[in-house]
């Protein structure tokens, strides 16, 4: 069985989402899909990218990945599929794949310009429904990478917070903040052990131990742990870490480590 | 397989939806269930209306399409199965199916009476999980619609906006509001191409160039495009229209053609 | 086809939902994966069991029911799979499984102990991916429960408010609101009859007729009927019982009888 993933800002309020998934069954009534996520905040281009990366890569081998988040939707930006070693990925040229892509060994990107793969006509609001749902159908039921488009050089990377390693510290910032109000960093789980840190920054200021789950600290208090995405978090033993320590994208972080 | 579609004002918070799931999936395990919607304001009848007839027609042929806007659960109206040339619709009959069934060939209707198709104790209050639940199992299972009940003659139609023709205009008015703020309005796409537009005029008084696409405008100026649902909608490029406009269900927009 | 359901305070805005869906189609590709509610406030126990208790009996002999609110993730509390006469349970041992188990005739309780079954690594914040989704996906292929782990003497219980029944009447509590603002309590329908109900007293002052459905009583009007959960709830025939009766969690109510 083919799994589709979707994930998208259109939320699940309007008809967009269960519209894409009729799409996708008209083509191939036995494709399965899951939604990724539907809320991305309208867009955002680098929340939607940080979902896919957080969660593709838990899917079977195979799984065909569509990403829509598409500002740019009816202008040049072009439509594409990427292929790697382990997955397809399908969505607009703008960065929504790449940090996905960073991780994954790339075989071939196309362009998607077969008119015959995709729902006619096509609108130049609605790619999610005219593009990349079709052309995610035609994939799960084996369609080749070759019959979407001819081979594109590139694709858009977005430029993301590189976390700086001075000696004895990491230096950093919160890139996502979840539906618990934890803040998670791009500083990489593998940098930074709880035995190793002598704990966190935050702003510069306000000081947060590093350990290994949240009840390490009493209840209420911030703690920062190694995350399930695979990067630090900020969070509170039950509570709220973004309102409590008014976390936003972009804070700085720095992780001060007992050895440089 | 065969699909039944969800268009409900049930949210997602509760666990109405995932019950009428599991009634569905006691009486055919094999069922393919999808989400058009749940998002549709409580009780608002016309907004599950236009979901259901925005998103019904991309699903396959066959496809059993069950709407529960219901705030007259338990009274006196009716509940419905609708067979048309190529769905089902099955719902209480007060026009939550009726915008859907103005573009169907309908073939018959039929009041949902036979209480043997239903979950009993049948409740006064949930008859998405007690009647129009079960019921799409069934159909989906092939059970005929003669046996769910007797002819009904006619069904509830919503009175809906009339797009009025003025010579060298179209006067209409928004009828739906998006997640990304995009006003939807009565004016079908047909009736309007950009290159044939002057313009359209909100409230009588803002103007708004049409165009084809969001990104004919510079980046947070309004435009109207022909949109995804074959109406022409009111967007800003970036931004949120409804917020920028101030636009509600109900605000009037004018259309100036170049030749009447 | 196994059915596992899932029941979480993980919202649908961020990839957790959908993560935990990839990690079970990747042990059983053809589980079938539904959705009961993941809109249960983060760390609310208590509605996690409510949702669970008013949600999992609709579904077929055999589903596995996956609930995981679990605010002491990563912390001592045991993971643990429940077997009854007709269904599995698998979620964290804090409560969230017990209202439903009230009612289920137990076979036997198994703490998770068989690492092999999980996704590796373990994280400590993420036990519905690495812990109980795996588990899920294991016992939907056929995996018996003794290989997850040895038999666990009891489960942590909810204490929960029981409705008192003085002479002529029933006492108790509102236990939660859903999403159109009816106020379900813990007195269950079976225990009131709306022939034999003199009618509701909210806080000890405002009446409520006790009726069979919404529309018994004119629009706006506040009404008491028998609940779709098997509980006596509090609605307003086409408005919002909660904001216009300022109901919560643990609002007193007082059911009186026209025989003791």
């Amino acid at each position: 069985m083919s799994i589709i993933t979707l994930t998208t800002d259109f939320g699940l309020n309007d008809w967009f989402v269960g519209t894409m998934k009729g799409v996708i069954l008209r083509i191939h009534p036995h494709a399965a899909i899951v939604d990724l996520t539907h809320g991305i905040p309208s867009g955002d281009i680098r929340a939607g990218a940080f979902a896919l990366a957080a969660g593709y890569r838990y899917f079977p081998r195979g799984t065909i990945h569509v990403a829509v988040v598409d500002p740019g939707v009816g202008g040049p930006r072009a439509g594409i599929v990427v292929q790697t070693a382990e997955y397809f990925f399908v969505g607009p040229d703008n960065g929504v794949l790449s940090l996905a892509l960073r991780r994954e060994k790339v075989k071939t990107i196309r362009r998607l310009e077969n008119a015959r793969c995709f729902l006619q006509p096509v609108s130049n609001t609605f790619h999610g429904r005219d593009l990349f749902a079709p052309v995610a159908a035609h994939l799960s039921r084996g369609l080749r990478c070759p019959r979407l488009g001819p081979v594109f050089k590139d694709h858009v990377r977005l430029s993301w917070p590189q976390c700086a390693v001075p000696p004895g510290a990491l230096r950093g910032e919160v890139i996502c903040l979840d539906r618990f109000g934890n803040a998670i960093t791009n500083i990489e789980n593998e940098h930074v052990s709880p035995a190793d840190a002598v704990g966190m920054f935050v702003r510069g200021q306000a000081f947060v131990p590093v350990k290994s789950f949240y009840q390490a600290v009493p209840k209420g208090k911030p703690v920062a742990v190694p995350g399930s995405s695979g990067f630090l978090e900020i969070a509170v033993n039950g509570g709220n870490a973004a309102r409590r320590l008014k976390l936003k994208i972009g804070t700085a972080v720095l992780v001060k480590r007992r050895r440089g």
